[in-house]
């Protein structure tokens, strides 16, 4: 199984199905096309039938491509782990807010693109981000308190996954957070598989 | 099992689950919210813990929503049916496209909004709404060439749900196709359930 992957610094999408499959022990081929250079999008036609990154490599020439779709298919091919949480109301919700974090948030997307070694503490959102923060920080606070925490679904699931960049926007722009949201920010950013992979980010933008 | 849709003629999002699970002969209540009236989100709020169509009750006041997440639990509850295709392969292929239509083609989507009953033939289509079109293009013919048609992945499945209200955008708008697309456009907007939303969006808008 080979994952391909952009910039770690950058890719927000290629993190989602990495620190998944990290967090849950499964081995895989990582292969890093680094997105912002003259030759990335020639690599990346010659690798992958669409250009898009993440994709999965699933059996010769056939690949799973968008990070929801990667997802959905990692958690069919590894029943043995919980990464959509077991119960079916909680997995039906957690579907519901990935595929939520997926479509939605431009905004914030657009105006605090992820880029984990930057810190821009005196960042001004716009309101129309600030309202993707106000949207997201009450999605998280009825998860936590339905599900009872510490993650979103209890145990960290793909639900984290597909926020975890989010965590890191949150750190690097110095989003103005409640409580409730920065504790849980604090969980996703200590969990080993997003250490290894903000680590790798800082190495990269090293060279 | 309650599905609430907003407007037939309008709700692109409301039309791919509603048309799957009437394509599949899955029994269901429908909830129709009109959305483009003044007490339409007091109306959606009453009934939603959040305000979004489509959206499933699922058990007493449990709630899946965003079309993907309601179509994937939708196909995993329903196993018996092949709402996503039985071969695996296939299966990633058609996930990944569904995530794609999912999460792109924002500039078709603007230029042109979802109107069935809508006839603008001399509708003058944006580059960026062209080039969306040339993807979308690209994507039915790698489907329908690698999975034999008649529908993208063989036989009907979610990915033909996710891109039938697509198929009413180029009808309405009069898009230039090629061959290939305008076939597999006659034959998604010819099956029953189409048919039927079709038939209920044209009533709809007499009223």
């Amino acid at each position: 199984m080979k994952l391909v992957i952009g910039d770690k610094n950058f890719s927000s999408w290629s993190m989602r199905p990495w620190i998944l499959l990290k967090h849950f022990g499964i081995a895989f081929d990582e292969v890093l096309i680094p997105l912002y250079r003259p030759e990335s999008k020639a690599k990346l036609l010659k690798l992958l039938p669409t250009s898009k990154v993440p994709c999965l490599t699933i059996d010769a020439g056939d690949v799973v491509w968008e990070s929801l779709a990667v997802v959905e298919t990692l958690a069919e091919a590894h029943t043995e782990q919980a990464m959509w949480p077991r119960d079916a109301i909680a997995r039906a919700h957690a579907r519901s807010v990935s595929a939520e974090m997926h479509v939605g948030f431009a905004a914030l997307r657009e105006n605090m693109p992820m880029d984990i070694c930057k810190r821009a503490t005196g960042h001004e959102a716009t309101p129309e981000a600030l309202a993707n923060i106000a949207c997201i920080e009450a999605l998280w606070g009825d998860c936590l308190a339905k599900f009872d925490g510490p993650f979103l679904f209890g145990k960290s699931s793909i639900a984290d996954a597909m926020f975890a960049p989010v965590v890191t926007r949150f750190i690097s722009y110095g989003a103005s957070l409640n409580d409730t949201s920065r504790a849980y920010c604090e969980r996703v950013i200590e969990l080993p598989a997003v250490v290894a992979w903000i680590a790798d980010a800082r190495e990269e933008t090293k060279q």
